[in-house]
């Protein structure tokens, strides 16, 4: 899979790429993630890429001419599954959409910024947009951010251990049962005795009914899809 | 405002501190924002900070005692509002919760890793779990980054101009109105007239209208709100 991040600021967003899981998938070759620099694009001698909103109002829009030839150079050089604009508007990112993406070859992300872009680049050169979730951030990078770690560690061989993904929540509409670990004793305060018990048929029932209990306290609407 | 973020890879969400509108709000001094390394907290000579978990199965545990001192030494210091376990099954992050969450004093975000922390970390150590959205991701460190920008932009002073927050999206449960900047016509593509009209008054009822319809296509649910 390769990823083409639109940003004006690249940046904001390199730690995330440089540390644990999505270092190790981009050094092992299983992703390939370029940021590319708006700015760069820009036609202005001042490399301008925003400008003042038609019909006033407070905030900056993203002009339209410089995302039109970054996305148009890098659609010269090879074909896309996706051109997708990171905004709060957008569809709502879930386990179901993650999955699907990491299926793909090629995506482009459009970061946001400021107020957003113009919107005729939403009209002419989208293909899909998404949001990470109901809330507004200063820009795109962060979703995108967030795209890329939750799509990446899909792609087979990037998580050590493929279970270790496939027990995750949401994978079959269900929240994870309560995990622990060492000490079985802590300040008074015990791990369950089941998980104790060494009856791994015992442990998977328990597992699956706090799961499924744990699922129905706080998120009932899981389980009605 | 303060947040102490309790994370085992600190150096993964640096970036998104050091440009843009985080950094600008931490050296107006508007937010202080501190990292502290779990692994400075484990007692173990290795400096490990999970386990196995009790009962089999794929991913590893944090365990309580590095979270438990590390927690300990930052109440040592001063009151926190809340505790904030980052997880995918907390309750889902949205504008109300990030206004809501702009107005307290100290926060510890707790980033989860691996499989999650143990169990009775979640209940005697953490006052809320918040989730970012319904998808898994390889830590909490990049969902405590999203919660930052959610919230610190929020707060008075940090965004240059106040109305810029007010009029996005979510603030009152109606998507943004699409927006357009120059040139008024771009490869045959023209902005609406009514954005060149110099009427302001039938701009604003233009708006109106097309962010109740954007919210009524794509986020009918917003509208039961």
């Amino acid at each position: 899979m390769r990823i083409d991040i639109i940003t004006v600021l690249p940046e904001l967003i390199k730690s995330p790429f440089e540390a644990s899981i999505l270092k190790r998938a981009i050094s092992k070759g299983l992703v390939e993630v370029y940021f590319h620099n708006l700015r760069d694009y820009s036609t202005n001698r001042h490399k301008n890429i925003d400008d003042y909103q038609f019909g006033g109002g407070a905030g900056m829009v993203m002009s339209i001419e410089p995302i039109d030839r970054c996305i148009s150079a890098l659609k010269a050089e090879r074909e896309y599954d996706e051109v997708i604009y990171m905004t709060p508007d957008g569809e709502t990112l879930n386990q179901q959409i993650a999955n699907s993406m990491s299926l793909l070859k090629n995506v482009i992300l459009l970061c946001g910024h400021y107020k957003g872009v113009d919107q005729r680049v939403r009209d002419h050169f989208v293909t899909r947009e998404i949001s990470i979730g109901d809330y507004v951030l200063s820009g795109g990078e962060l979703g995108a951010a967030i795209f890329c770690d939750a799509v990446i560690r899909l792609i087979p061989g990037v998580l050590s251990n493929e279970t270790s993904a496939l027990t995750d929540s949401f994978q079959d509409n269900l929240l994870a049962p309560p995990i622990y670990t060492r000490p079985a004793e802590y300040k008074g305060w015990k791990v369950p005795d089941i998980l104790l018990s060494g009856n791994f048929a015992k442990i998977d029932k328990w597992r699956e009914e706090k799961a499924y209990e744990h699922t129905k306290n706080r998120r009932p609407d899981l389980l009605e899809k």
